[in-house]
């Protein structure tokens, strides 16, 4: 499906795609909102669903929880619309840029984003 | 170091911060350019990062492949400062904005972002 992780050199500089999944399978994936360059969320993807990520257009997630695939507003109807996809230098983590669909929210609390608390003087305070 | 984790209601709503580290004892944790926003770079820290990185005040990151600590910038000068930490919603990962010393890099390539490369039309394409 993808082809096998090379060295150094073809990692940071190669042009083709090689995902460097850890001992689990997995990719750390980032989504990103697509205007405000808020940080929405992390999930982990393994290989399929890095692939149907990539041909569906919308991020899939690989829920260590449950150990399946999940894709993302496939219930709640918070799609997220893929309108760029990064990798990072050692292709070990993705970075999407999203456009989210439905109520605009990506965590299933209600908040927009996932990190809606702030660490602040020993305690944690929402602050969406 | 820190209080363990608690159940679903506390993880998302309580006021400690409990991460919830993973089989490994490590968590996520993205690195946010307090100005721009630009995502810079994904790391993972374990209990002495995470409480080095609060107690500092500066990013420290547990390395996967050398299985050590590591205070980003020591070496390099890209210090990354913190200005604002989250974390999210079940807390198993962190969040920091940052604002980077040095030559304002965060990847040891050189790039700004280690995120330097898009994935367009079945292709790597630098565009930092």
């Amino acid at each position: 499906m993808f082809a096998k992780p090379g060295n150094k050199e073809s990692l940071e500089h190669g042009k083709t795609l090689t995902p460097n999944f850890d001992a689990n399978g997995l990719i750390a994936a980032i989504a990103q909102h697509a205007e405000t360059n808020e940080v929405l969320m992390i999930g982990f993807m393994n290989a399929d669903a890095l692939h149907l990520t990539l041909e569906v257009g919308e991020a899939h997630y690989f829920s260590r929880t449950r150990q399946e695939i999940w894709h993302k507003g496939e219930t709640s109807g918070q799609v997220q619309v893929i309108t760029e996809l990064r990798v990072d230098c050692d292709q070990d983590a993705i970075l999407m840029k999203v456009m989210p669909e439905g109520d605009g929210g990506a965590c299933h609390t209600g908040f927009r984003s996932c990190f809606y608390r702030v660490f602040e003087n020993g305690k944690l305070v929402e602050r969406p």
